[in-house]
């Protein structure tokens, strides 16, 4: 057996039954292998960050890592920044990256570059195997290592792939989370029973239902607040959930939000800072004096974590949760909060939002809190182009459930190749293409760094509108059905047809820029 | 004046006049110094290869850097596919990577990442500007960095960007290029008057003009081989120029051209080596006990070493010259022979040529030879993508000149955001889409490899066919007149109605794949 077969069973055995790929020449024995091995379903992407966003989407609805094959150091380099997101969403991603035969490395050919610190930037496992002997543990290894929540890479030279010799081996199980200990629990527990204005802050693993359920609990025994990182990998939330708001990304909003707590206790998530600085901003968001604890995060039991703590605290059994609720159809102009309400509105049971709405989005939390429970992915790291990819992964991820893409117009250019790999799998997505003609948050960014209104030229670097795009002519030509809202109750109409038929349709919304 | 101002000011002195940009959040105060700085012309793109790209395609043609403007480590990485055929083709480019304030890095935001390690893997300089006061000499020490042929990389952080105590600097002159000496000009002569077979492999400067002239005139006079290196960065070629052949792609191809030779000369090229690895195969193309040796390289004077040689020889002034010569117009099936014979026949003088045609491109060496002289950019790094993107910046560098961009389908996808900002700043670019459906070339390398024919699922890795790009659509999606043709005669057709009338055009043209 060869190193590629080997390597293709071995993640198979493993449960990672997916590959988004962009194969190049020194990937070939692997793209054969894809035919020796049933199980592997092959997902051709026509960019790389296409095929690493998809991954990403795929983990955080999973929990499972997907493949990604990726063609030397250029092709790693096309996926790096939607794996920066993933390793922000601590998704578990496998990623393979072909490389030269390892007796052709040192003629430095023109695709020859150093692809182990491009790797390291994002990756929390890095191994380059050596032998085909070897490949099958080297593979097994890289989906132990990403189960722990991180992305894994692994190198495979040309000749590793194409030589016998190899053979199929196990992945080890992963290890259980580790219990937080009762000291931990007890401190914790003194706080939130002393009265002090408290806030748990909700990231990650926390943000499931059963973290989220615990964490409402919490709440309702002590009248601690809960608020929920800005940017989560996936939020369950909807009617019959715990109601939980995301901090803003504003950083003088999320400072007043803040401000009110003597205690801040961090579950599943980084303290929360600043997205970028500003002049004379202070970059950490907590108030001055604020004690700021931490429950559990990494290999810690998150959730276990929280029902403990909730019960010490013999907190009630059900928290308030979230009443059903939708706003009424929106009708008139198409504006962002009209397309806010007619999502909400409109929202189909268990769908999956892949959010890159960016400032078009501000409205949607509140429009969609009562409606019928979903999941909500965002860009956890800031790259921004990985909406449309989110929805590849989270599609493939969950046959059953209708995904919406959400995706702002200049995030979209980033790689809009997604709409082809969705036309190509017969993906349900519906994507909603919100189209304002301009970098509207840059315009925004523009006042609040004190960079001032800005001359003609600085503003041409923030307007899409000359010429306009036309996403409903590029949805198109990569074979989607697409059409326009200049309504709402454009929008409306064609919402309903899409969600009431399984498939791809994208739908340009027209909706004004917020400044 | 802060540092932003002082940035874009040091860098308009140094003759660094436009700047490709995608800029976000962290840049917004460089953003405004371009309205403070008349002479810097911003290009924005809307994704980053597209910026990098053609801030290669820019230095190809005027030897003289763009900047790039970039958004944190993850714009830099998706510049990076194109930064390495940048760094192949030896081309200087000031990339600035904005970054975050210098008091926020250590809070870990979300955008934060290693930008230093990827910076590094293309770039030949590379600084972190720590302060305002400082910046304009990092400026000015980049640029002078990026003239010796390499990408030099300076970090901004916001903050630098928007103190104030910033001064304009000035950059030093570039160190002339040194002499060859006489040891190495007498011996190579004395191998040139061996009578023994020698080629001479000519790379970099050595393909443009008065590089393939003293070349030619070297070959006269001592019946001396010439070859140019496959990927050439910038190739003048046509009537009245030297003809000189490029080295094939596949291996044995190469292997056979390069068989009868005892003796290589490498002229500012490295030492020819296979592209990719085959099984069994050696990665060197040189005939066995075939010495190699080195004319200049580096820092040497290439041209003047050539010209010394040539004398030295006492070659004759004036070498066999390329005729004028044209195909016959082709007609019916549209084939890429047909493609090479309608370009060849058509082909406007002075007409630069962004080749990224792959295997549809095969035809067309022989069939411009003697077409009106042109410049020739090719691939040098392999990252797929460059085409449109060196377009751009080809046609920003050379306004009174037709740029031709033979573009691929398949790599088409990588940076097809390119067609947007052509269509912006009104480029006179004409594109013609080769569309074969297919990763032709992958469908070659599949049994080149030894990997064989493959199975349906890996025939799908490859195809592009299910949906079909429709490339018209997606022009015109982006703001770009189109048209399609099917035929030859089609082809002709509006091969002549776009060379006639300045501006962006795309044609897709519509050819079977070669296997």
């Amino acid at each position: 057996m060869n190193g590629a077969r080997a390597l293709v069973q071995t993640l198979v055995d493993a449960g990672v039954t997916v590959c988004f790929a962009n194969p190049g020449t020194s990937e070939m024995h692997f793209v054969v292998a894809l035919d020796e091995v049933a199980e592997m379903r092959g997902v051709l992407a026509l960019f790389e960050g296409v095929a690493t966003g998809a991954a990403d989407g795929y983990a955080r609805m999973t929990g499972r890592p997907a493949a990604v094959l990726l063609h030397l150091g250029p092709g790693l380099a096309n996926g790096l920044a939607n794996l920066h997101n993933a390793r922000r969403a601590r998704s578990p991603i496998v990623a393979i990256v072909g490389d030269h035969a390892t007796h052709h490395k040192r003629f430095d050919a023109p695709l020859e570059s150093d692809i182990e610190t491009l790797a390291r930037n994002v990756s929390g496992w890095y191994r380059a195997s050596r032998r085909s002997r070897d490949v099958a543990a080297d593979a097994a290894d890289a989906v132990a290592a990403a189960l722990a929540g991180q992305i894994a890479t692994l190198v495979l030279p040309a000749d590793v792939s194409w030589s016998d010799g190899a053979a199929v081996a196990r992945v080890r199980p992963p290890a259980p989370p580790v219990p937080v200990s009762d000291d931990v629990l007890a401190q914790l527990a003194t706080i939130l029973r002393s009265g002090e204005p408290t806030v748990l802050f909700l990231g990650g693993r926390a943000l499931r239902e059963p973290g989220l359920v615990a964490a409402a609990r919490i709440a309702a025994a002590t009248g601690a607040a809960l608020l929920a990182e800005t940017f989560p990998a996936r939020l369950e939330r909807g009617a019959g959930l715990p109601a939980v708001e995301r901090l803003p990304y504003f950083a003088e909003q999320a400072t007043a939000k803040l401000a009110p707590y003597r205690h801040t206790i961090l579950v599943d998530a980084p303290e929360p800072v600043s997205f970028f600085a500003y002049p004379d901003k202070p970059s950490e968001l907590v108030a001055p004096g604020c004690a700021v604890h931490r429950l559990a995060a990494g290999a810690d039991d998150v959730t276990g974590a929280l029902i403990a703590l909730a019960e010490r605290l013999d907190a009630p059994a059900v928290p308030p949760l979230a009443p059903a609720s939708r706003p009424a159809l929106p009708t008139g102009p198409l504006t962002v909060d009209a397309f806010a309400r007619a999502l909400g509105a409109l929202l189909p049971d268990g769908a999956i939002i892949a959010d890159e709405a960016q400032t078009s989005g501000v409205f949607l939390p509140m429009a969609t809190a009562g409606a019928p429970r979903h999941d909500w992915l965002t860009l956890t790291g800031g790259a921004i182009g990985i909406g449309l990819p989110l929805a590849v992964g989270a599609a493939i991820a969950c046959p059953g459930r209708k995904v919406i893409c959400l995706q702002a117009d200049g995030s979209a250019m980033y790689t809009p190749q997604a709409l082809w790999t969705i036309a190509r799998e017969h993906l349900d997505v519906t994507t909603i293409l919100l189209s304002n003609s301009a970098y509207a948050i840059l315009r925004l960014e523009l006042q609040r760094t004190g960079a001032g209104a800005g001359g003609p030229k600085a503003r041409e670097m923030l307007s899409l509108a000359r010429p306009t795009l036309d996403f409903v002519a590029l949805a198109r030509s990569m074979g989607m059905p697409a059409s326009r809202a200049t309504t709402a109750d454009d929008l409306v109409t064609e919402l309903r047809r899409a969600f009431a038929e399984p498939g791809p349709h994208l739908i340009e919304a027209v909706v004004p820029p917020l400044v």
